[in-house]
């Protein structure tokens, strides 16, 4: 193959906030032993992507590539690389490495995502103080840790967004053991969401989208909800008190909402946060003791969690639903994921 | 026996909040089919009292009569009370009614403290506008699914703490299901904390007593627990990082330690408040995120948990560590708790 780790990649970079993504070149380090150099086929645009390009969360180092769900195919393999080969595809979701010691106590649990060492697929820095570039981009280099075979089934561009989106709604249903019958509710019907449907109602789970209006009504059900609850609807929302084992929150919310959110939660139920919140959470204790609904989060999953999930999306036939845009219109796209309009994952491709 | 439910009952009451208590009488309702008077021996002092005597929580009705720690002697009950008879001696937690009715979906998945008709022991209201009174009394009328048979080798004046403080620590280790080998933390030896060392001790929990200097650490392991961690020691708070399955909080706390206590919390553990904190939590979401703890609260325990946690305490032999007083000493046992003299808990007799 031509391609090695030290040959310059094209991609694109965001220079500074709210503004066009520009062309950008980079030398990735040389392959090492562990790596794989990908050429990459599709990419999705995730909600996280925006919040870094915006530097809506702290820490944005310009130019920053974003896209971490990054689909393509090996074209070199370090020499200690031996579960995947030249012209497999493979996917790379939102981390690109971790130590996988055995004496690191997060990675000898499968907890890699949680790893000191761990570094994001963008915006991250390795210990040698290399930046992380991601998928809006011709090729990337990562450890093969990091690059997971796609099932034969998935078509390459659906197979994308369930790098990031698919592996973070799956993560705390293994987590929590989601099990058949379990009620389970989703708030935001957006690139998670509507993967979350998926997913949960493959388990067997009693699934209810939660949303503003009846606009995703149709699409909830036809993905695999059982109920839908319009949010503005006073009647649906005391309908919907204490129906829920589990209520997962996709969407970005404010703290007004979670009392409404451990509403609908029942007894010694959960609420799991996916997406991060621009704000502090406020809440009244009195929100945790009398109704004794339990609030956390889920950070991404790690390598065991992404492979479960590109199994069971292959099995249960679990796929996006995307709309697919050529890579050189990534600032299309990304501006129909600020105007809210994307059903539901924009994947680019090269 | 002499006593119904319509001779007056002469009890000590709060008539304003921070002022001593005095003498009060008032006339409990007629003895009902479902009733058991009881002849108060012993009534320990919680933590609730205060906060509810001194106004500190919304609600306090004055004359108020706080105690719902209460062991005494069955003296009369009514026509359908079958599992108890006069002479017997029982106690009698921080609830006093529920329905108790098949169609009730909490009473009839063993939550009746989250009943819509659950009545506290003191400060609530029956349906019938009636208030009910505790037990810094000589006697009181409760509804019989809230009375227990105190086990025989139990001594009555221990079993009191054990009816609240006891009840309540022991409920979310049925919830969560502790079991040999997890991780439990406790925060606040007082009151509350000193039994659930014990209890977790017990189950076969590894148990970490938190606190804010050594005081109580030549205690705590005698209860129990295994480790102890002064939190005033950088050192040793930096050493608990990630070390609990579980961390139970049971002293009063501010939003600017939960970050702290979920540091000390292992990934998808979770902190289990049992203390209405007096101000509102404020949280940053990347608490949740980054950390992936959880945090929630456990009411008081419901008829089948009190059940258990008698009978768990008497087979394992956990007792509150406790200092009598008379009942007419009520003043003096406040003020020794207001103070936080008590180790561990104030139990009144009559």
């Amino acid at each position: 193959m031509a391609t090695t780790g030290t040959e310059s990649i094209n991609c694109w970079a965001s220079y500074s906030k709210k503004e066009d993504l520009k062309p950008f070149q980079y030398t990735p380090r040389p392959l090492g032993e562990n790596d794989v150099d990908i050429k990459i086929s599709h990419c999705g645009i995730c909600g996280s992507d925006l919040h870094t390009m915006d530097s809506e969360w702290a820490g944005t180092n310009y130019p920053v590539v974003t896209g971490h769900e990054i689909v393509g195919t090996i074209t070199a393999k370090g020499g200690k690389v031996s579960h995947l080969n030249v012209g497999d595809v493979v996917g790379v979701g939102a981390q690109v490495y971790a130590c996988h010691e055995d004496t690191c106590k997060f990675c000898n649990r499968g907890f890699d995502p949680y790893c000191p060492h761990m570094v994001f697929t963008y915006n991250g820095k390795y210990e040698d103080g290399a930046t992380s570039y991601g998928g809006y981009s011709e090729r990337v280099l990562v450890d093969s840790h990091y690059a997971f075979k796609i099932p034969e089934n998935i078509d390459h561009a659906e197979a994308a967004p369930l790098m990031c989106a698919g592996a973070t709604v799956y993560c705390p249903m293994l987590t929590h053991k989601f099990k058949k019958g379990d009620r389970v509710g989703i708030v935001g019907i957006g690139g998670l969401g509507h993967l979350a449907i998926q997913f949960a109602n493959k388990i067997g789970c009693e699934v209810t989208a939660f949303s503003r209006s009846d606009s995703k009504k149709e699409e909830s059900m036809k993905l695999g909800a059982h109920n839908y609850v319009n949010t503005s609807d006073p009647a649906q929302l005391e309908a919907a008190k204490g129906s829920l084992d589990f209520l997962i929150v996709t969407s970005d919310s404010n703290s007004s909402n979670y009392e409404t959110f451990g509403s609908w939660v029942d007894i010694n139920g959960k609420i799991i946060l996916l997406s991060l919140p621009p704000s502090e959470l406020v809440l009244s204790p009195a929100f945790f003791i009398f109704s004794s609904v339990y609030i956390g989060g889920s950070l991404i999953g790690g390598v065991e969690v992404i492979k479960e999930t590109l199994e069971f999306a292959a099995k249960h036939n679990i796929r996006p639903v995307i709309e697919r845009l050529p890579m050189n219109k990534v600032n299309e796209g990304l501006n129909r994921v600020r105007d809210g309009k994307v059903r539901y994952r924009v994947v680019l491709e090269n």
